[in-house]
């Protein structure tokens, strides 16, 4: 046994405590030295018709999940989908039922039938007001006499909880529940069997098939269905339910995981279910929620009720319970007409001998630098970062003479746009943000060196690398530091030249592929973005 | 691919459709022909701070199913682990950003770090106000300089959100997102890994064991511990988060399912979380609830962060959003003293010869029939029909002459209980409702026949068969019927016989063991209920 249990004999009762831990004070239990696993809501005072639900656990939120103000008044706990005994039945009826009397909301399974009706017969016999309500909301077999009770019995305590909550009579109560009860269509669907605790998981369903009109205790499907894509799927599936609803009246739809599908298998699920002929008569949605579960099922039950007058401000109405979802009218949404995109900034080129000095001795740099850092790389990471630079560095030389040179702002603009849609990778991004900055910090300053350095400071921001890290910031940030401080451009390229030559000793790398590595596999070897780094910075002092 | 997905390049864009249909126009989505899978508050008028949010998606409901008022104004869907483009992040940006700016929070991941920052950069350029918050909340690796983002980036996306939608400045905002950001703890745990669409599912964790420190993409985690029990697993998780927070302070504290636990498994480690030390520190949860997971892993992880005066309010805030949980106070709840049962009912014995010598006929004839019904019941059942008839019988021998016979009311009261406590399955609890509503009906009438009828009207009511259905019904209900109106016992038994000998052509059950039957097993054989009934009868009525 994989899951998360202690033993299996404790494990409703384990469930319940953390149920109760997590609830705020808003539920109790019954001691757990009782036999009796009940669940009742802390400020119930016996004024109002009390709501009991239950049956076997493995349903969870449902019950005692669904125990609140307008909905459950107490729920009785089984063992996982087995009936809970006479006795515990009856104990929950005793405390928690006063003058107005209980309403037993039971799904259509012979234990529970039995169990809960002799409870309410012997409860009856001491003097209590007792009714009870079956649901039997499973459509999968067409003349069933005993239809399953499944996840649409929610919408049976709604209304009986919201009846109660308005103080209305057992006799009321009752005549809306079975109103209500009567009216619901259920169908479920999986894709594989749940896990029960204490049985080994069948291996039932094929691979490409899904079964149709499954329980919640894992009995199998009536049908087996061959699966390829949601779209059709939905479209058989929704078929069969409408064929079962009166397509004249207006709906309340749910829509249950059973509870082992993720949240992009119920969207997507869900979008086929509104784009199917049922959604026609569906005026209002819930979910898709996990509200009656079977286990860890990778399934979903879809489950219509008819917006009768009778019950439909009691269906409908807001109450406050973590487990019951909002219930959303549908609507058709406008999608939104996406924002157009500054596109490529084409500034007038412009010369300036000076900037295209530099720039040809970076390129110049990384071009004849290729083999090298690719070498040093291939030591410490992937190999690339001499191709990388040169790869930037072609494509700015194919650019040479379109670019604003005149213009820092414009020009630091074009590199942040050239390097983010040709360098490629995180090099690529990291660039583009550095040039993006130094072209926000230019309109400023005017200033080169210091436009960059704030640039970098903002590559910092986003890459997350800092000096020490081993990446070429520890030789652009020295020399960049440098020059803002006034220094020469010679001396700023010792500083990347001994920035570059500390990272040889600088044994665990924070960001990047290196970070990846061993220390005794840096040992001795330079970043090889520093490396370049600081051959750019040699080559253009060398101007 | 056995997931209910379309095709793997249409996942997110289906299920944000899917999303967008199940939120009652509080959502809009960019037109589906954008390559910009951006969902925005329907009702956003850009007058206060934008928060925007988002990042690979597997998340759900994180990030696009936070939307809303008090939370997140628009989340960037990428693909499933994938950052979204930068122009993706740009679009959002310039689609929801007014002249009070907006604050992107991101999970401390290289690809969001790196596209929302970029982004972020381009729309300051273009003259939007934009800060950036980098959550990384994960605690598994001690010394770790990039934590990852984990589940505890939605309290920062309720602080900002709450903040904002009080109408607080940009600066405000930002301020106290990141002071919520520095202050978060989340530690991760998982059973088995989780199904990556276009990946197989590793199977890296062994059956007895978990991994600890996982982030929410599938990667390992950075411990494996052997798994015996949720009472030692939680021991230990908890001090390792406790080693982490601040004991001085009180906390939230919010258990994230990160999508493949079921409700049972929740609660039972909710439950030893709240019986660990790390519970002393807290004064507010929030769950057990899916809220960012890695699509169905089966793990949790809990997040804690202190309610620091700066930013308490904005985090216990109520707001309404469906996936977002109601936050509880950490409350004892005081256990309920169940209500006393009744005991066995324990009247006066009397003797009445007449209803003595019925009782002595009815058990010779269950004592006389065990072979024979067993017989029959092996054809169409499993044998054991005698073996409880005659059981029942000779419970019932061992207390004749305690049994109250001389009052109707108490002898079906004391014989609901014998049944129901000694003749065991679902035969014992039916006779049990029979004679509990049998005794109810003869304190009003005081006549046998009718007081019975009334029994049988109960079993039917509760037991769900009726006549025609091939059960005991098939000849108790029309002697009975014959009883009442008046005919004599001899006439009864007639009606008795005739009633099960019918039920030898009723070719398919309604109830009990033999509804799994095929018509042809059951042609020519009498129910053997309802041949038993015939026999008690017939033996009654040579009296």
């Amino acid at each position: 046994m994989k899951n998360f249990y202690n033993e299996r004999r404790t494990i409703v009762t384990d469930a319940i405590d953390g149920l109760i831990a997590s609830a705020g004070g808003r539920l109790r239990r019954f001691d757990p030295s009782s036999h009796a696993r009940v669940v009742v809501r802390a400020d119930w005072d016996k004024n109002k018709v009390a709501i009991i639900s239950g049956g076997g656990s493995g349903h969870e939120p449902a019950h005692a999940g669904l125990i609140g103000p307008g909905l459950l008044t107490a729920a009785v706990c089984g063992e996982v989908n087995a009936s809970p005994s006479v006795d515990a039945v009856l104990s929950a009826i005793l405390n928690v039922c006063g003058t107005s009397g209980c309403l037993l909301i039971i799904k259509n399974y012979t234990g529970d039938r039995l169990n809960f009706g002799l409870a309410a017969e012997k409860a009856k016999a001491m003097g209590y007001k007792v009714e009870m309500v079956i649901v039997g909301d499973d459509i999968a077999i067409a003349d069933a006499v005993q239809p399953r009770g499944l996840a649409g019995t929610i919408f049976v305590h709604k209304v009986a909880g919201y009846l109660s909550e308005q103080g209305e009579s057992l006799e009321a109560v009752f005549e809306a529940a079975q109103a209500v009860a009567g009216d619901i269509k259920t169908l479920g669907l999986s894709r594989d069997t749940s896990t029960v605790p204490g049985s080994d998981k069948q291996d039932r369903i094929a691979d490409n098939e899904v079964e149709v009109g499954l329980g919640i205790h894992g009995e199998p499907g009536v049908d087996v269905k061959s699966f390829s894509d949601c779209t059709a799927l939905m479209q058989n599936f929704s078929s069969r339910l409408l064929a079962c609803v009166d397509e004249s009246k207006r709906h309340l739809a749910l829509f249950n995981n059973l509870g082992g599908l993720n949240g992009l298998e119920c969207s997507i699920l869900f979008k086929e279910f509104m784009a199917s002929d049922l959604a026609k008569v569906v005026d209002f949605t819930m979910g898709p929620v996990p509200i009656m579960t079977a286990l860890d099922m990778p399934g979903f039950s879809i489950s219509l009720v008819p917006l009768e007058s009778s019950y439909r401000q009691a269906l409908l109405s807001n109450i406050d319970c973590n487990a019951w979802p909002q219930i959303s009218p549908v609507v058709k949404s406008e999608p939104i007409v996406p924002p157009a995109l500054p596109g490529v900034p084409s500034f007038a080129s412009s010369n300036e001998p000076e900037v295209r000095k530099v720039i040809e001795a970076i390129i110049a740099s990384c071009l004849s630098s290729e083999a090298d850092l690719n070498e040093l790389d291939a030591k410490v990471g992937d190999g690339d970062t001499g191709t990388t630079f040169a790869a930037a560095a072609r494509t700015i030389q194919g650019e040479l003479d379109n670019l604003p040179m005149a213009n820092g702002a414009e020009l630091f603009t074009t590199l942040s746009d050239l390097t983010s849609k040709l360098m490629g990778g995180s090099s690529g991004v990291l660039f583009a943000i550095l040039f993006a900055n130094a072209a926000e910090a230019f309109r400023n300053n005017s200033d080169w060196a210091s436009s960059l350095s704030a640039g970098l400071d903002a590559m910092q921001k986003y890459g997350g690398a800092g000096p020490g890290d081993r990446t070429m910031i520890d030789s652009l940030k020295p020399a960049l530091d440098a020059l803002v401080s006034g220094s020469s451009i010679q001396d700023a390229a010792v500083q990347a030249r001994a920035g570059a030559d500390a990272t040889a000793k600088m044994l665990s790398a924070k960001a990047g592929r290196s970070a990846y590595l061993e220390a005794r596999s840096l040992d001795g070897y330079a970043d090889p973005g520093a490396e370049g780094v600081a051959r750019i910075f040699e080559k253009i002092a060398q101007l």
